[in-house]
C-alpha cells in the first residue's frame, strides 16, 4: 500500500514534466549474497511483491485486537490471542498451524504489599494511576505488581539504598560500615540496562532479607523528558514489573532445565531448581518510593547514585523501616506456542524461523504487541506471496512464542522439544520481540549474517527520511563527523540475553538475528505500554511497525531462497579475532594464558572462508545458473559450520549454554568466549587453559567444516 | 590560645617520655622573601607572638555581634556595626581610627511583586521560611527580598526558560524561532558562578522586558548535598538576593564614576549613568519558580539546561504568563568605610592595608561577617603586637568597608579620594571578602606575590590536618595522584571581580592578594547565611576564622617588615608570558596581531627581574646585615614596578580600568590582556593592534623599572 502511493505519486509527477527528483531514488541494485544474478533479480522482484502487499491499516488492526486487554502469560486472555493469532496463520495459508502446549512453573501473586513503619507509617500503594485522555490507563484488570519469580515471604527491616544493587554498590556500602545482610535494598533500575534479575541475585547472594526496586526518573522520567501522556517517559506512578528468574543459569520452566515442558514430562522440585530466586523482591514507582528514599538518613550517597527526585540521596541503613509482604501461589499454569509454516518448495526440511513471544505483563503495546501484529502481518504477505505462486525454496515457520517474560519460556520449550530437527535444518532465527518503541533501526546477529541484514537495509525505505534505510541506519549510528562502515559495526555481534533467541543460539547453534525499531520509551513493563502510547509516541500511523514487516520478510525470503546460503565466514571470523583479543584486557590473562593457538585457528578460519567465498563468488558469477541440486550438498556443509562451535558439555557450571562464543552475562550483557573469560575472571587459571583448550578444538572444528564446504563447491 | 594550648601539650607529652611525634612537627624554616636571614628570624619570632595572641574565642564573640541583625548597606544596624567596628579598633590601640562617610546611591525597594496570570492564577511569596531549630530564620526585620539596582516597573508578558542566561543560551532560543524580545525571561543561577548583572545586562541587551534569577536544587540546593537546616545547602525557598549593577562599566557609586562621593561632590544623573541596569530583575526561589517553570510548553529544553527540579524543563514561550511589578524608591543613602592604623616605626607612609567589607544582604554569616570578625580580631592582634613593642616598620590600614554588595561602592570610594597617597605608599592591598565557608584555603594574587603567601601558609598550622596549611592546600588543590607545585598553580592569578581589591588593582595599580575558606555553602546572600549555618557547617569553633587571622596577620607583616619588598617579578612575568601565550587561542589573532614584540619584551623583563633577584639576594644573604636606610631608594623604586602597568586612558570602552594585564570580564571572570583580548575577540584588529602597542609599552615601561630597582640595590 505504502508502495503503491509512492508508485502513483511518481507516474503523476513524471506525467506533469518529470519532477522525478521528488520520488526517492530507486537504492542501487547489488547482487544478493548468496545469489546470482539472475536469481537476485528474481528475488528482488518477489520481495517487491510482497512490499506491495504491505498494509499498515492490517497492521493497526492486529495491533488493536492484541493490545485490547492485559494479556500476560498463563491467562485466558493470552489463549484468547493464541487462537487469534493461530486464526490470522490460518487465513494467511500457513500449512500446519498448531498451538503447543507446555506446563511450567508460572506463580502468580496472592498478596503484595510494602508499608513503611518509621519514621513515618505510610502505605505504598504499588497502583499506577490512570489519566483521563487515555482509557487504558485505569487497567481494572491488570491485577497486583509484581516480579515474577519472587520468593514468598514477610519481611520487617531497616532500609538502605543500593543504588543499582551491583557488585560495587555494595562493595561501597560495606566500606562505609554498612552491612546489607537483614536490610531491606531499595535500588533503582539501571540504565544503561542490566537485567533485574541479576540485581535479586546479588542481593540473595548478599544476605539481603527483600529487595526493592524502583524507577528513578533520572533513568526513565521526567528527566528524560516529558511523561506519558504528555510525552513518551514514565510518570510519577509507572511500574516496570518483570520476572527476576536465574535464566542466565539456565532458561526455560525451570523445573525441566534441558527438556520439554511436555505432557508426563519429568519435573524437578522448585528446590532443585537452579533458576528459581530465594529472595523477595517487589517492583515500586518512584511515587511510591520517595518517602522511603526522603527517610533515609546515614552517609550522603556518592554523587553517581544521585538520582532526579527531589532529594538529596542517603544511603541509610533507616531509619525507615519496612514490612514487605509478598505471597505467591507456586502454581505451575499452560503456556501456549502457536506455530504455522510456509512449506518450502524445495527444501521443506530447511528451515527459517521468524520468531516473536505473545505475553505482556499488561498491554505491552511495545513488548510485545508491537512485534506480534508484525509477525501476524509478515504471515499474512509472505502467505498471499505463497498462495500466489511464489512460495519460497525453504521452509518458513512463523512462531508467537508464550511466557517469554517469565523465563523465556515458550521458545526454551519448543526448541528444547525440536532440538532434533531444528539441529538439522535449521537455517536461522530471525527474532522480533519488541519490534517498535521508536524510528531507530538495529539490529544484533552472528557474525556471518551481517552482510545479509545490511544488504537487505539497503533495499528498504526509510519511513521518516525517504533515503534507504541502511543511510539512515548508517547516519543514526555514526558517531557525529564520522561515516560509519557499514559491514563493520551497525550489526552488534555481542549476543546477551533477554529475549527468545537463547535456546536458538546458545542451546541448538543456530544463526540467530534479533531486530528492532527503537525510540524514546520510558514505560517498559508498565500499564501504560498501551495503544494510546503507540498512536501518540511509538508509531503514529504504523509505518515502522509496517518497515519490520518488509525487513523481517525480506531477510526471511532471501535465506529461503538463496542459492548458496549466505554466510560470511569471513566475517565471522574477524569477529571471532576481537573477541580473542579483547581477552587480553581481563586482568592478568596475558601471564597466564597464552592465546597464539587461539589467534592461529581464528587466521585459518579466516583464511579457508576466504577460499570458500572465492569459490561461492565463482560458481554463482560465471557462466550458467548452477543447477538447484549440484549446490545441495554444499548447503547441508554450510549449515553444520555455526553448529560446530557448541561444547558437549556448554560452559562450566552453566551446561545449557554450549555455544563457545557466547553466553549472557548474569545482567544479560553480551560476554564473547564465555569459558574461557569468566573462568579468568575469576582467576582460576586452570580451568581457563582447559576452556581454551575446548574453545580451539570448536574454533578447528569450524575451519574443518569452512574446508569442507569448500570442497564441496561444484564447478562453474 | 590555640597555640598555647599546644606548646603545653609538647611540654607535657616531652615530660612523659618524648612521644614528641603526636605533636605536629615544626615546620622547616625557610629565609623569608625580601628578609635578612637575622630579620627572618626575628620576623618568626614576632609571627609567633602574634600567632599566641589568637583566640577563637574573641573571634566568635565579634561574629556573634555582627550577625545578631540583618545589616545591609544603607541600614542603621549597618551604621551600629560601623560604631562597633570603630570601637574595637579603639579597643585594639590602632591609631586614626575614623569613620568615612560617602553619600551614593543605593535604591531601596518599596514593592516586589510576581504573580502567574496563566495558566494557573498563583502569587509568588519571594519570601524565605523559618525553621524551629535556628531563631534567626525567622528573619522578621530583613525586608523585601530583591536585586539591588533593578529598574522599577510593571510588566505582564508570556514566559520563556532562558537557562543561565549567556548569549549562548539566547542563540540556542533564538534558532528555535524564540524571540526574548517583550518576553519574561527566568533564569537559574549558574555554577561555576557567572555575575547576576551579567545575566541582566545580556537580558537587557536581547530586549526581555523583565528578568526573574532563580536557585536551582542543581546548583546550590538538594542535589549538591542535605539542604539547611540538616546541611549547608539552599532550601526550598532560600533566595539569592545580590545587586545586578553594571560594575564591570565602572564600579563605586554610578553617580560618581571614577572621583569619590564626598559631600559637595559632583554628581551625574541616573541616566547618565553607565553602570545602572534598565531592566526589572528579581531573585526567586526555587520554591516560587517551580510552578513557572511547569507550567512552560514549548520545546523541551536541552539536557544541559535540564535543572534539579522534578520536571520536564520546557522554554516557553507561555503558555505560563506573569506580572511583575518592582518599585524601588531611587534614594541616595550614607555608607561607612571605618578606617583605622597601625602607624609604621620607619615607613609611616608605606601602607599595607587589610580590607573587608561589612555590609551584608541579611545576616551575612559567611559573607561578610565571618571576614569582618577576622578583621577585627586581626586588629586586636597586631595592635596588641604593636603596644607591646613590636610595632610594624611600615604602616598596617585596617578598613571595613560599605556597600561592596552594591557597586563595590566603599572601597572604591576611598580608593578614589585617596588616591594620591595610595598611588605613592600602598605596597599592596590584602581582601577578605568572605573569610570561611569551610576548610579549603584559597587565594589569588598578583603572581609577584605568589611565593611570599605560599611561605605564609608554610608557616601555619592546617586545623583540620594538624600538617602545614601549605600541605593541606597543596593536597586539596592537586588532581589525584598528582605532587602539586606549590609556587605554580597553588595562588590563581586570573583576578577577576566581584570584591573590594578592584579599586587597588584596577585603578590604583596597587598589588593585591585576596583570601578564603570555602566549602560546601548553598545559602550565598539568602537568609540561612546566619549564625547557625556557621556554627553547624562552615566553621564550628571558629577555627578557620582564626587561622585566617593567622594567614592575614603574618602576610601583613612580612609584607610591613621585609628588608626588601618581597615582590617576585620573574613569577610575574612568566605568568605575562602565559597570558600573551594564550591570546594566540582567539579565534583569528594569529593572522592578524604579530606577538613577537610582546614576547620579547616579556622575555626581556624576566631577565631583568632575574638580575634584580639575584642583587637582592646578595645583599640580603651576604655579609653584614644592611641598613635600613640604604635599601630605601631600591624599595621605593620597587613599589613603582606594578603601577607602570596601569594604561593612562584604561581599557577601550573602559577608562577607569586601568591596568594593562587585567580586567573582569561581564560575567566577573577574569580577563588578562583586556585591552588586547576584547579588541581581539570583537575582531576589530585596528584597536587590538593600537591596544597590543601601548600593551608593549607598559611592559617595557615596567622592565625599565625593574632595571632602575636593580641599579639601586646597595652593595652587599
Amino acid at each position: 500500500m505504502k508502495r503503491s502511493v509512492g508508485f502513483l505519486a511518481c507516474v503523476l509527477l513524471i506525467a506533469a514534466g518529470g519532477l522525478r527528483a521528488a520520488e526517492p531514488e530507486k537504492p542501487e541494485s547489488i547482487r544478493i549474497p548468496g545469489f546470482t544474478a539472475a536469481s537476485s533479480d528474481h528475488q528482488r522482484g518477489v520481495e517487491e511483491r510482497m512490499a506491495d502487499l504491505l498494509d499498515p491499516a492490517a497492521t493497526a488492526r492486529h495491533f488493536r485486537v492484541l493490545t485490547e486487554e492485559p494479556h500476560p502469560a498463563g491467562s485466558a486472555e493470552n489463549l484468547k490471542l493464541a487462537h487469534y493469532v493461530r486464526d490470522q496463520f490460518a487465513a494467511a495459508g500457513l500449512e500446519g498451524v498448531t498451538i503447543h502446549r507446555y506446563d511450567v512453573l508460572l506463580p502468580w501473586p496472592r498478596k503484595v504489599a510494602v508499608s513503611m513503619l518509621e519514621p513515618v507509617p505510610m502505605t505504598a500503594s504499588l497502583a499506577e494511576d490512570g489519566t483521563p485522555v487515555d482509557k487504558d490507563s485505569y487497567a481494572v484488570g491488570a491485577g497486583l505488581t509484581y516480579l515474577g519469580m519472587s520468593a514468598s515471604g514477610d519481611v520487617t527491616a531497616d532500609v538502605i539504598y543500593a543504588h543499582s544493587g551491583n557488585p560495587e554498590d555494595y562493595d561501597w556500602l560495606v566500606k562505609q560500615g554498612i552491612d546489607p545482610r537483614g536490610k531491606i535494598a531499595v535500588v533503582r533500575y539501571s540504565n544503561p540496562y542490566s537485567y533485574r534479575g541479576f540485581k535479586a541475585w546479588e542481593a540473595e547472594r548478599r544476605g539481603v532479607a527483600a529487595l526493592i526496586i524502583y524507577s528513578d526518573p533520572m533513568d526513565d522520567g521526567y528527566r528524560k523528558g516529558d511523561v506519558f501522556p504528555r510525552g513518551p517517559w514514565g510518570p510519577e506512578s509507572h511500574i516496570q514489573r518483570g520476572a527476576i528468574t536465574y535464566d542466565f543459569i539456565v532458561p526455560g520452566d525451570p523445573l525441566t532445565p534441558g527438556w520439554a515442558s511436555t505432557e508426563g514430562a519429568r519435573r524437578i522440585t522448585q528446590e532443585e531448581a537452579r533458576s528459581v530466586p530465594r529472595i523477595l523482591a517487589v517492583p515500586m514507582s518512584w511515587g511510591d518510593a520517595k518517602p522511603i528514599l526522603e527517610s533515609l538518613e546515614g552517609p550522603v550517597a556518592p554523587p553517581s547514585w544521585q538520582g532526579a527526585l527531589p532529594i538529596t540521596y542517603h544511603v541509610g541503613p533507616g531509619p525507615a523501616k519496612l514490612h514487605v509482604e509478598v505471597e505467591m501461589d507456586g502454581e505451575t499454569r499452560p503456556i501456549w506456542v502457536v506455530e504455522g509454516r510456509i512449506l518450502g518448495s524445495e527444501k521443506p526440511d530447511e528451515t527459517i524461523i521468524l520468531g516473536n513471544h505473545r505475553d505482556a505483563w499488561v498491554y505491552g503495546a511495545v513488548d510485545p504487541s508491537s512485534g506480534t501484529a508484525t509477525l501476524i502481518e509478515a504471515a499474512r504477505v509472505l502467505g498471499t506471496l505463497a498462495r500466489d505462486g511464489e512460495r519460497p525454496r525453504r521452509t518458513l515457520v512463523f512462531a508467537s512464542w508464550d511466557a517469554e517474560e517469565w523465563h523465556l519460556t515458550g521458545s526454551t520449550e519448543w526448541g528444547e522439544q525440536f532440538a532434533a530437527e531444528l539441529g538439522k535444518g535449521a537455517v536461522a532465527y530471525l527474532n522480533v520481540d519488541s519490534s517498535t518503541s521508536g524510528p531507530n533501526f538495529g539490529a544484533s546477529a552472528v557474525a556471518s549474517l551481517n552482510r545479509t541484514i545490511v544488504e537487505v537495509a539497503r533495499d528498504i525505505i526509510d519511513p521518516n527520511s525517504r533515503g534507504s534505510l541502511l543511510e539512515a541506519w548508517t547516519k543514526a549510528a555514526a558517531a557525529p563527523g564520522d561515516d560509519g562502515d557499514p559491514s563493520g559495526p551497525l550489526v552488534a555481534n555481542d549476543l546477551g540475553s533477554g529475549s527468545d533467541y537463547t535456546v536458538f543460539l546458545n542451546f541448538l547453534g543456530v544463526p540467530v538475528v534479533d531486530l528492532s525499531f527503537d525510540g524514546p520509551y520510558g514505560v517498559y513493563h508498565s500499564q501504560y505500554d498501551d495503544l494510546y502510547w503507540m498512536e501518540h509516541f511509538g508509531d503514529p500511523g504504523y509505518r515502522y511497525m509496517t518497515a519490520m514487516v518488509e525487513v523481517w520478510g525480506r531477510l526471511g525470503l532471501r535465506l529461503a531462497n538463496a542459492d548458496v546460503h549466505g554466510f560470511d565466514y569471513r566475517q565471522y571470523a574477524t569477529t571471532v579475532q576481537g573477541f580473542v583479543d579483547s581477552l587480553a584486557d581481563v586482568p592478568g590473562l596475558r601471564d597466564e594464558l597464552d592465546l597464539t593457538a587461539a589467534g592461529a585457528v581464528v587466521g585459518e578460519w579466516r583464511r579457508e572462508a576466504e577460499h570458500l567465498q572465492q569459490m561461492i563468488d565463482r560458481v554463482l558469477t560465471t557462466g550458467n545458473e548452477p543447477a538447484s541440486e549440484t549446490l545441495s550438498d554444499l548447503n547441508t556443509a554450510l549449515l553444520g559450520v555455526e553448529r560446530e562451535l557448541l561444547l558437549a558439555d556448554g560452559i562450566p557450571g552453566r551446561p545449557w549454554f554450549k555455544h563457545s562464543l557466547y553466553a549472557p552475562r548474569y545482567t544479560y550483557a553480551a560476554m564473547s568466549l564465555p569459558g574461557v573469560r569468566e573462568a579468568a575472571e575469576a582467576k582460576d587459571w586452570e580451568l581457563a587453559r582447559r576452556q581454551l583448550e575446548a574453545l580451539v578444538e570448536r574454533l578447528q572444528a569450524a575451519t574443518a567444516a569452512t574446508r569442507r564446504a569448500a570442497a564441496l563447491v561444484p564447478a562453474p
